[in-house]
């Protein structure tokens, strides 16, 4: 078993997804599942998923295969899926409203308590049960319910101060939807970006060099 | 310069950054860089950049820097942003429109032609511009306009049916938000996924191993 630090980060990206073939597999009432099975279903190698799985000290029995329930337990209490964490979506605009929308926070252990908006004209309004503040009730919010997460869905413009905000009231972690890269200036945040326009010209590149192959 | 196969996913990956970071540089009319003060604005360093650069033939001199606007006119041509690609969106859902809203489709090169919804009540309707037709048109819609990409917003439940119908339709490249792995069943398609319950859980993932640092 490795220190968490030493798992490399290809390795991390694909913990999710064996989380999710778990969940579909319990979904399907599937109760074993070899290594080859499963790394055919995925289209990795079952020497790839016992190396991933070796990271994290091993499971099941070579040979027996995994038990799906145990496995994707295990899985989620290495993603942190189990502990709740508090947070709030700042900006609810297209996208935030769509984020907003994902029905499947609180199976990550996300709550969101909150959403905030600087056009007060949507303030009483909810999305999925969550109310919109005005974006000046943010510090006060902040100070009395300890949110630890912020999900940015503001322009890039209007990113840089929003963050040096939440950052001065105790967010630590970020799912940012903004362009604005927070670690050039909070290298210690946990940040995780989906930059959309960023995949819109990685699949570009890949149309791209495809065309040419 | 390094032929495209060669070149890693990580670098790949840096692309779009650099090419957002010189759009900013040019919108605040800086017209020359050195690799010095570009590392230091995006938090790598300058042998990285260089590195980096160096795949596909390096640009600018040493010690004179980097002219902006020829770099950034370079990385789109890398990044293949000047082609013009067709595409359609299949799924009108809170998430389908959010991602039709994004205004950058056509500074990417993507022209997005139609969308699409199994809920024939939303026919007629138009998202900027771009009109919102009955599921069962994409066919007639693709044998007439071609379009090459696709943007899954459907559930995952609907996407390998749509996807087996879109691939005998043409589309190539899909720009996949459902958590459906086009990979598995098709390793030669181009396939840029965003998946939001992935990204989440990462960081979840992230959350959970800085509070044990």
């Amino acid at each position: 078993m490795k220190a968490a630090n030493e798992i490399s980060a290809s390795v991390i990206g694909r913990l999710p997804r064996y989380y999710r073939f778990l969940c579909e597999l319990q979904n399907a009432e599937i109760v074993r599942i070899s290594s080859n099975e499963l790394s055919k279903r995925m289209g990795l190698t079952a020497s790839q998923i016992r190396q991933d799985f070796n990271c994290f000290g091993g499971f099941g029995q070579q040979g027996y295969g995994y038990n799906v329930e145990q496995l994707k337990n295990e899985m989620a209490a290495i993603l942190g899926l189990n502990t709740l964490k508090n947070a709030i979506l700042v900006g609810a605009g297209n996208m935030g409203r769509a984020v907003a929308n994902q029905r499947n926070f609180e199976e990550m252990g996300f709550r969101l308590a909150a959403i905030f908006d600087k056009e007060t004209s949507l303030a009483g309004l909810k999305i999925r049960g969550v109310q919109i503040h005005p974006a000046d009730e943010i510090a006060s919010f902040c100070a009395e319910h300890h949110p630890s997460m912020a999900i940015l869905c503001v322009p890039y413009e209007a990113a840089p101060e929003i963050t040096d905000e939440l950052i001065l009231l105790g967010i630590e972690s970020f799912w940012n939807f903004s362009h604005y890269d927070i670690h050039t200036k909070y290298p210690g945040a946990n940040v995780e970006n989906v930059h959309l326009s960023d995949s819109l010209m990685t699949l570009s590149y890949k149309i791209k060099n495809s065309e040419i192959r």
